[in-house]
């Protein structure tokens, strides 16, 4: 059942009108069993109150039974005060749940700057207590949705050498999204039982190739939070060498699927743009050139219009601050060559590329000439619908 | 009369149908006398051919006669075939106006990748030789424009020891604007005499104080061109320190003019940011914090839609890359203090927040609470019309 959460994890929401009356937006997921726990933060300097909690869990415990989760009200940039909030909510839900406060990992989203609403989290925890069992992955997923147009989970069953374990990503976007060593807010779940540092280390891997990939407009939030909650609750050990690749290899490939969505996803976008930038000197300078790339306005809007306006491309190429032999330069938009090796290439193929530009998915391909480093990258159009979005968020 | 240009120089255009058919996009200064050649060029790697032509003027020869200015065509990613036209351009105009090929700057801005319509060069040529005398600051500022909505040109008298000199910048926008040492199009005339390296020096601080700072959509265009031409036709020399001192003001602050004139038509622009960072450790760190925030689509966005979302300012200070202790960092928005020391600040101003949010101008003081570095910087807000604009800007 792709619905599914692993083996001992429960989840309930509440609607407690943090943002909006009438529609979920607490979650709380709880393991029967203590969970190995991995974490990736926003490089923000900014952490939002959770933020900070989810670190100090990580870094003294190691452990953890339970997610709090949270839309409407972001709880960053709320100084003492807010961290004082977040820690009440913990002792409040550790009180019905009967848990420690410490084993429950904190997680808001929604508007910065304004104090959690104390008094709507007293009203709603108890019923959030009570619905614990009664959602599914697309049910907690829905309670910490803010922008999002549609709900970003993914499962996955892996057979390792004792048994079969379930693997479920759950995560929101879909705006302020530039992941840098973690995303919005995401949550990993495991039946598996795993070591810690292989747990962490896997999971460091998979978000590196995945979430730090991704933008939708290039903002990295004070909020960007990725957990993995590892319970062992399906018996089966993954341990040797084989076990441990096959574990990474699948959570490698949900963590994508769902990072996919948030691009998918990124406020109003209608297109996913597949950057792939080769021939660099390094993998960091291919990184450099896919960001300019995939954060360029231009290059968004045009993508958004259907514009075969490939000149964008190769500008922000040259403003990347990645020194590359103009010469050596080559670009291939929807698979068709328009600039090879610095010049540009003038052929009868417009139309096919204006026919290929009205795909969900257009890949830029970019070759530097200039050595093996690769990189890929996915990023958002840029349309009214992002505008309306954000020029009004609050409201 | 401020639509005038310095002495001894003459202005012409000419309808050439490079993009819409019955309106000026080929213009033609002419200088009477030799001029001493200031110029500062785009960073991107990727530089039009006109930029390679006018970077070669500049530093083989340093003079010049007279500016070819096109909209409609950027000839930039055209390979050695757009050199080789740019090169034709120039010697047909000097043909006509009877000056040496070197003598005349080309200025080209518009799509990027096509090759130059040589057949169009060729028709419009002569009426536009043959218009020379007939335009002024103005309608030679028009022959360049692409999006713009309005004319960019001011134009300054200032009293030297030895007389009044005048000064003329006519410039264009509105996209593709984030100048990195120079801007998109940009002609600079005065009728002063100054030496050539006193000229270039303070061209070059005057635009590092105004179009390195400001900015509409992040993009660093490849065709980013200001040319300072001065022909000393004043009969008045600009060489003491005094007069040197009085010149350069006056220059800067009328680059200032039409550097803020780019950002208020930025493309659809309804408001302009204005930046300004205090406390950093150094001018670079202020720099960084200043442009992280102007290009921070969220805060863009926010502040065309009036929304006081302070918190996306606060994130994007975050995630500059600077290094500073979030408990330092205060923000005043409007004027009004949101966030002090790193803590909200939550009082009643909001509806009086919201209020000055509906001005033409909003100002952004952020201290960082680090040092004695500040920076300056100006960028245009991000709404429907940039979209509409730049998703089919082609057709």
């Amino acid at each position: 059942m792709i619905n599914d959460l692993p083996k001992g994890f429960k989840a309930g929401a509440a609607a407690a009108s943090f943002r909006k009356p009438g529609r979920d937006d607490l979650g709380l997921i709880v393991s029967e069993r203590n969970c190995v726990l991995a974490g990736m933060f926003t490089k923000n300097l900014f952490k939002a109150a959770p933020v900070q909690i989810c670190q100090e869990i990580l870094t003294q415990y190691g452990m953890a039974r339970a997610v709090l989760a949270n839309a409407g009200q972001a709880n960053a940039c709320t100084g003492e005060e807010g961290l004082a909030n977040c820690r009440e909510t913990q002792r409040m839900a550790a009180e019905l749940t009967g848990l420690q406060p410490h084993e429950i990992l904190p997680l808001s989203t929604g508007v910065i700057g304004p104090q959690l609403k104390m008094d709507l989290w007293r009203s709603a925890l108890p019923a959030l207590a009570a619905s614990l069992g009664s959602r599914d992955a697309e049910g907690f997923t829905r309670a910490f949705m803010t922008t999002d147009a549609f709900p970003k989970f993914a499962m996955h069953e892996v057979g390792l050498a004792g048994g079969t374990v379930r693997l479920t990503v759950m995560a929101k976007g879909a705006g302020m999204i530039c992941p840098n060593m973690a995303t919005m807010l995401c949550v990993a779940l495991t039946d598996a039982e795993v070591e810690r540092t292989a747990w962490q280390d896997m999971f460091a891997r998979g978000v590196e190739k995945t979430f730090n990939r991704v933008s939708v407009d290039g903002d990295t939030s004070t909020n960007d939070t990725i957990l993995g909650l590892a319970n062992g609750a399906s018996g089966v050990k993954a341990a040797g060498h084989a076990d441990l690749a096959l574990l990474e290899e699948a959570l490698t490939h949900i963590l994508g699927n769902v990072a996919y969505m948030l691009v998918k996803d990124g406020e109003g976008a209608r297109k996913v743009i597949h950057i792939t930038v080769t021939g660099a000197a390094t993998e960091a300078d291919a990184r450099t050139v896919a960001r300019s790339v995939g954060h360029s306005q231009l290059v968004k809007t045009a993508i958004y219009g259907g514009d075969a306006n490939w000149g964008r491309i190769i500008t922000a190429v040259g403003y990347s601050g990645v020194q590359v032999d103009p010469a050596g330069v080559s670009l291939k938009l929807c698979g068709i060559e328009r600039f090879r090796q610095g010049q540009p290439v003038n052929d009868h193929m417009e139309d096919e590329l204006t026919e290929a530009l009205k795909a969900d998915n257009v890949p830029v391909e970019i070759c530097l000439g200039d050595g093996m480093g690769s990189y890929t990258f996915q990023a958002s159009d840029l349309g009214h619908e992002y505008v309306s979005l954000n020029a009004d968020y609050r409201s």
